[in-house]
């Protein structure tokens, strides 16, 4: 069977503080952290890495993410525990314009296929035995009670971008309010790394609408295809997105603009992503739309950036521009564009890997092996 | 604990042919597939993969996976069956004329590092449940008897070949036995997904003359700096390489570069690439000195290519020159340059993930979702 010692699930209910103190007990006294120097406590994570029996720097993006994992939880011997990924689920008014491959029905389908076990976020979280929550942000349709949808839906539905404000204020402060409360659940159930994903007919349009507003690259270099357009259905996505923008306007702060926008499933998003922040959480970004949910949470608290890892880069042309712009470099490039937070799901054995070498490769001196 | 479906251990032995009948009883009599056809068998491939809850090719590099898995197994529902990576390691003469940062004795002292647990590839292969079978192909030290490694020892080191050829034509056609037998050997262990890595103080040195004499492109434009040269190393390295271009000349043939510049693990895992192709398998190449290897096998056996997944594009600088004279991209690219094979043990959640979506995820028309 899988050793995956690096995994913990259930351990002891601690605080935060003793959390760390315990921690400490696998560290030589040489390498004990000093939290109250942070220099010399990155001296000291480089030092345990440059310690393993491997030339200097030659696990590669696997040291990045093993020091930023030491640095998030203050300790030279990172953990995973109870991994999380939450599906996020609405419907956009813009779809019903024609921005999408696919009919708005979809977006409901998917979310009984995802609690049905039958889609590919389902098969790769049971996979890593990462636990699958899926929340009815937003959607367009009833579901039956007790189908294991989490119910947290605004409304059915944004309205259209086109010619009015996406949702309310008060839509959007209770959709970044319900993504607060879900991962402030899941981290009292001692979840410590939380991937986000969605689901909505339409939201590629949103999120590039989102992303051009708040970091002004043109919607022309945003743009793309989405689940599937042709030349045609793209021309008339881009065309539809620039009327909105002449109707609307530069909006004047990340959160007007998630009003003006947004959808329910991305307002879920932020909420969530800026509690994991607050919690201390490793926080894996999937692709484009929640990119574009990490970008608002990142405008409205840019101290969260440290706790996110770039999962995966998406296929969706717009994606790799804002992760340049956010001068960022994801785990994966498998050319996806799915969603559903599935780069996400196989990006998750990699932080394992960076996990386990930190944890359990010997060092020179522990192996005795020369180390020049 | 992990639900990994995909992966049978120790399944019942029967022969290929049996195995394949048996694969097509989980398949709907649409989807047979039809060896004597091979377009056929490829878009029935092709149309179950459509068949899935996702847009089309949505699942990008994933899909091209699971679809070589289809064509190597001739099923349409593959497997990876008792995943097994083999570490050959060896000495190389020209180590001892300073063309690289570490002391010829690192290798037999990673070698124990190997069969005690404490390398990088015995942390990764554990998480995976991967078997890790250590080889001495020619270490230029006595292991001790029943310390876990297995002896295939041609010589203690291969001769520098700055003045003479690395070994005779007789090491040379050991050295492939030796590889070919022991694939057979875990073949007869139901074992159908192999993975090679290798272990040698020099043999980056050793890979890019290989590389260079078979594919023309100039040491100038491949030789990088192995586990970590400075520019003066850098340096001296391609110096020595140009000085044995000169003394020897361009080799006939593959057999012979391999004969003059190769090293015993780099032959060895020849014979076993050559060995698991002949066999069906599924081929897992890792970074710089295994893409050698395999291009090696390729010029003795072109028909392998499609038995191999290439994992991970290392930051050897010749490696990506050599990808893409092999027109492969592979699964990652996280600038790892460690070898031992970990580039393969870090992807391969990634060909469990191709096989399980394309056993496990539902069709449209089994979670009832619009296609269109």
């Amino acid at each position: 069977m899988k050793q995956s010692t690096s995994v913990i699930k259930r351990p002891l209910k601690l605080p935060v503080s003793i959390q760390a103190e315990q921690n400490q007990i696998y560290l030589s006294e040489l390498m004990k952290p000093d939290p109250s120097d942070s220099a010399h406590f990155e001296s000291d994570i480089q030092r345990k890495l440059d310690s393993k029996t491997k030339p200097l720097g030659a696990l590669g993006d696997l040291e990045a993410v093993a020091k930023q994992l030491c640095i998030i939880q203050n300790t030279l011997s990172p953990r995973v525990v109870n991994p999380q990924l939450v599906v996020f689920a609405g419907d956009h008014g813009i779809a019903l314009d024609g921005v999408s491959a696919y009919p708005q029905e979809v977006t409901w389908q998917m979310v009984m296929n995802f609690v049905g076990g039958g889609a590919a976020i389902n098969v790769f979280t049971r996979q890593h035995d990462i636990t699958l929550s899926v929340v009815d942000a937003g959607v367009n349709y009833d579901f039956p009670a007790d189908c294991g949808v989490i119910n947290q839906k605004i409304a059915k539905g944004t309205k259209s971008f086109l010619n009015e404000k996406a949702m309310s204020g008060a839509e959007l402060d209770a959709a970044l309010v319900a993504g607060e409360k879900l991962v402030a659940q899941l981290s009292a159930e001692d979840c410590n790394t939380i991937g986000f994903g969605e689901m909505g007919i339409g939201n590629t349009s949103s999120a590039t609408a989102i992303i051009s507003q708040i970091t002004g690259i043109p919607l022309e270099d945003m743009t793309g295809r989405g689940t599937g357009l042709n030349d045609a259905q793209l021309d008339r996505k881009l065309s539809l997105l620039n009327q909105a923008f002449e109707f609307h306007g530069k909006q004047p702060d990340a959160k007007a603009v998630l009003q003006t926008f947004g959808g329910f499933e991305v307002a879920q998003m932020v909420g969530a992503i800026l509690s994991a922040a607050a919690r201390e959480m490793i926080i894996l970004v999937d692709g484009f739309i929640a990119s574009a949910a990490f970008l608002v949470a990142y405008e409205m608290n840019p101290g969260i950036r440290g706790n996110a890892i770039f999962c995966h880069q998406s296929d969706e042309g717009g994606h790799q521009t804002l992760l340049q712009h956010l001068k960022v470099s994801p785990l994966l490039n498998l050319h996806l564009r799915l969603g559903e937070g599935t780069g996400c799901a196989l990006a998750f054995p990699l932080i394992e890997s960076a996990v386990a070498f930190m944890n359990q490769m010997a060092s020179f001196e522990d192996a005795g092996v020369s180390s020049e």
